[in-house]
């Protein structure tokens, strides 16, 4: 009974390892923010899950933060500072009612990811980002920079989680 | 400007082939489930995401759903049905208000992951879960499965989505 469960886990293992390296071929992807000089990084959507939200109000949202190797790495480790290299990604997507769900669970209570609103990152660079306590932040919404005003909201916004090095996020087990 | 985005990057690829190869040990954990034998696939945290949704109601959760290499290599390519070997993951937890988020949003509207509620897996195997679409069921709370009549209602409350090879769960870009 056991190794019919564990065959294809450790065939996924190996398949994992090739695949990994197929999409993070080291090079960010198109335009790049104002103020912080950041493209999307490359492979960002295979990276590993930190936690997820919703946000209600004007946001309307699902969320899902993911980590890249440094940052999953100090979040499982309870590091803070965040290392220099850790980069945090923030996906957002619509709030969307599921009708096929709510079907199932007869009544109306399900709500999933619709289609993508907009992607953020932190990067973690203490040199160059030393004006901003070490991060770096990037909002992009169909895979184009906002504007610098936009930019200039994230660091302010961030401050009240100082004591946490400016993340909200926590790690979800 | 670019190279100090793609440095980090580069360290991170690098680092997560050998990472990903450590907690992904093909040993699967503690006890199995009633009806399907499955256990806790080793290393599924680190699988990568599908996509995230909330229920209301008496589940009240947010939950992420992530995916094998088999599974997220079938999503992507949008394979119906799944083959042999892909293993879905969801997890869920308890739906909690961020008092920290809503300070600064300055208003109450914003929902994050509490503790674990339960996990739950769809395991492909079509010969070993023939009976059932070809799909195995798991449900655990902290590391325990669920009893028999728990998982008897699994692949019944799955039969709606059978167009879609009995997963509701759709690839969030």
């Amino acid at each position: 009974m056991r190794r019919i469960v564990f065959v294809p886990v450790a065939v996924a293992v190996l398949a994992s390892v090739a695949a990994y390296m197929g999409p993070v071929s080291g090079q960010a992807d198109g335009e790049a923010t104002p103020i912080y000089g950041i493209k999307i990084p490359a492979g960002y959507r295979d990276w590993r899950l930190i936690s997820v939200a919703h946000e209600e109000g004007n946001l309307n949202d699902l969320r899902a933060q993911l980590g890249n190797d440094v940052a999953i790495k100090a979040y499982r480790e309870r590091k803070l500072p965040f290392p220099d290299g850790a980069i945090i990604a923030a996906l957002h997507w619509h709030y969307v009612s599921s009708e096929e769900n709510n079907k199932v669970f007869g009544r109306a209570q399900s709500f999933i990811a619709g289609s993508p609103k907009n992607i953020q990152f932190m990067v973690k660079d203490s040199k160059k980002y030393a004006a901003t306590a070490g991060w770096g932040f990037a909002d992009f919404t169909d895979g184009k920079p906002a504007d610098e005003a936009a930019h200039k909201t994230c660091y302010p916004c961030h401050e009240p989680a100082k004591a946490r090095d400016f993340v909200f996020t926590r790690y979800a087990p």
